[in-house]
């Protein structure tokens, strides 16, 4: 009886999951976005109080809601195999931790800050969004090493010559890779060559070779790459769109070709 | 017989509104335009008074051009349905209203620069440019909403963290999104870093994380969309122009073999 | 007899012209370009005066050189229909006249310097280059009325309510386009903009407007069209390469599927 | 007998270079690569010695890699036919050379630097990387001249005319070509300009002609052209699937219908 109960129970929450109520979700979570924006406002004394319970609020309501989901679910331990749900439920536990103390109530804003990256968990076109743009991570592994090692040899070379004429920029290798990536940003490039030109006057030939080789050519390659993989999806596309509207492949005519030949050497012989 | 001599009146207005007497009306907001360029030299005294003169004599002429066109629409109802035409007639009703008070003036000018957008309303190819871009918008809807998610949430943590070291760039949630679109367009974004670092010596993983989020994956996205939509519109107009050319379809060629297997059969049952 | 002699005389500077001797003209232009590049130099007093005389052989050389390929031309009118032909007298021609003068003598050192351009008009890849360069632009054309529609408004916008802050960027409609150019090339805009924001709190609208409008959209325009040019030569190719592979096309197909219908039948009349 | 076992030797040692032990490779270069990052750091005295000793420990790990490598080779004349060979043994050789003199110690530490391209050499992705990069460059070749053409007539014409101006920014035409290089990447532009400007009102004519024909025109060149070679190689790697998975072309299916008429033709004839 008590089985029965609990799968009834959880068809109920199941049922009310896929509910339209659900929608509101969405618009607690710009709420609470609304919210976070308001508290970087200077505020009169009552509102602190005011902001306080609707945080409050809003941390309950997204409790419930993933109670809800959990229960809702068949299968216990699948929920906790999506990402987004792990993430969903973080960012709930961590709200619930009373900080006081003024350097954790830092991260406890950090945390409401980042519900609303909900946003992106719950529409479903957001979340493709991110898939598709996670999937071309994958192509652009090999131009990315490239990139670094780029980076790191012309930072191991400008840290060598350079760090001796200015620390705050060439100091060490790390910061020679932040001080190349403002070079390839073009941000005031030239004030950062003046400077090395004085010393060494041929080093106009390390600037212009790593922009030539990092800019222009890897640029290029990951706009190219990028462009690919979006014409790969809109072919995709647009074969599937083929194929339902019932346009035979080559390879279907072949075989009509073949059979009618066959009709064809059949009724020789037959004859 | 009143009945009768209206519909001639409006015909006759019809023909004149197709007539190329109509072509006039380029000249005469590209006197307009430069009208308003004119107006921001400094001019002698005696030049004013000719502007203003001008100036109602466009205004008048612009009054009888639409109602013209007004009078010369068949159904008077649909000429309010093109948003062309309600943003020509507001230019009209405005320039019309006399202002003399120097806080008003501005608006009057503002108004009369406008004009110069009917550039846009009467040439059909701008206005198939126009469309055409605002056709995109919608596909790129949630790259948007992604994109303004992105610049929500790292405008919060920024405002949360950077406010006391510059109230400037970092005031409050919107102030700071001023500041992303800043650091987005590289414009002197290290000066913002530099200061921030001081501070927190990590921010620069911050700032690099933004500009690859945003700059990079989204920047290219974008033109990856822009890309293909202007291709589907080229692709579309090559296969009119195959099917034009007559080159049959996949389809066009199965039918024809198909019917060949039929006629074979049929033949072969004949005998 | 003497029309006999100007025809040999005409055939013999044609061999000439075509004669590869001629590949020696791109020496003298590249040495000539290297001599430009020389007077930019700090120079000893003895060379000015060699420097003077090598100028004067490549000017005798160039004006031989137009000589011989227009005696070489058997159409004498058909010369002058080339712009190469003409570009190339008028430097020669512009060469010859001895400048003493300090203010002219810019002038006789622009034209010498033009007459680097001389490498475009004899190389024919670097002319195909050119033309399919200038064979784009036409494409462009209502996209560049739209972009100075874009400007012009903006400009006198900005001419009109920025003036009195800033005179040096926003003092007439010109120096306003300039400003907004710089603006398109995020070029320290934000200065500019922080500057009238002071003023006009709501002043960022205007620039984030344009940005979007000229930068986003347009640029991404450009680039769409620049992309769909290449890429229609680049079809072009292919398909030359396929025809002289000798796939056949669809309707070559049809063509023989219908012969052996036909085939097919009349075996069905004859029997 | 002794042939034999040098045959038998270099049979091993080919084995070795095909081990798995050979992966240990990337492991040292990686190692190699963090101790030439640590060296930028302020480190302890003791830390010199163990660095030292951590260095040379490498060059033979390498001296001894690339022996077995070269002996490992059936064809020692082959060997140095691949550049990466070529460039791995001089690696090797220069860093044998032991170095004290303090302005040679710089060279010494470059070479260091460049062992991390070995990583280059070493992984096959990279190196297909970098070939797909330079076999894009002789398309870029005539773009590349012309780009050159238009960079040293502008510098040309600016060092003639803004020489007296800003002897840093147009001193000699190799200074002027940088200045232009800085102006193409719109990196403090305006500032330039503004200088030239004051002297020669019409100066942001020769500026903007040449961001216009520069930037925008070429740039968008470079972008087609690489776009173009990506698609080349993916069209390539899509007609190879294609052709793997069986997909008839249109010339096969033309040999069946020929096929089947000159069966039906035949059958027709026997009867």
């Amino acid at each position: 009886m008590s089985d029965f109960s609990a799968t009834d129970l959880q068809a109920r929450f199941e049922r009310l999951r896929s509910n339209k109520l659900f929608e509101l979700l969405v618009v607690i979570i710009v709420f609470s976005a609304l919210l976070i924006g308001a508290k970087t406002y200077p505020l009169p004394e009552w509102s602190t109080t005011l902001l306080l319970f609707l945080d409050w609020a809003i941390t309950i309501f997204f409790l419930v809601e993933i109670s809800i989901r959990f229960l809702g679910e068949p299968q216990k331990r699948r929920f906790f195999h999506s990402g987004w749900n792990v993430f969903d439920t973080l960012i709930v536990v961590v709200s619930l931790i009373p900080i006081e103390d003024s350097e954790l109530a830092l991260i406890g804003r950090l945390v409401r800050i980042f519900r609303v990256l909900r946003m992106v968990s719950i529409i479903p076109e957001l979340r493709t969004l991110l898939n598709s743009l996670l999937a071309a991570l994958p192509q652009l592994g090999y131009v990315m090493l490239m990139m670094f090692i780029i980076f790191y040899i012309y930072a191991a070379v400008g840290s060598t010559f350079f760090a001796s004429i200015n620390e705050t920029l060439w100091g060490d290798i790390s910061i020679s890779m932040l001080t190349l990536f403002r070079v390839m940003t073009f941000e005031d490039w030239t004030d950062v060559m003046y400077e090395t030109n004085a010393v060494y006057p041929l080093s106009w030939v390390f600037y212009l070779s790593f922009i030539f080789l990092s800019a222009f050519a890897f640029l290029n390659m990951i706009i190219g790459i990028v462009v690919n993989v979006l014409e790969d999806e809109h072919r995709k596309l647009a074969m599937e769109e083929a194929a339902e509207a019932g346009e035979p492949t080559l390879r279907e005519l072949q075989a009509e070709i073949r059979a009618l030949a066959a009709l064809v050497r059949e009724q020789g012989v037959r004859r």
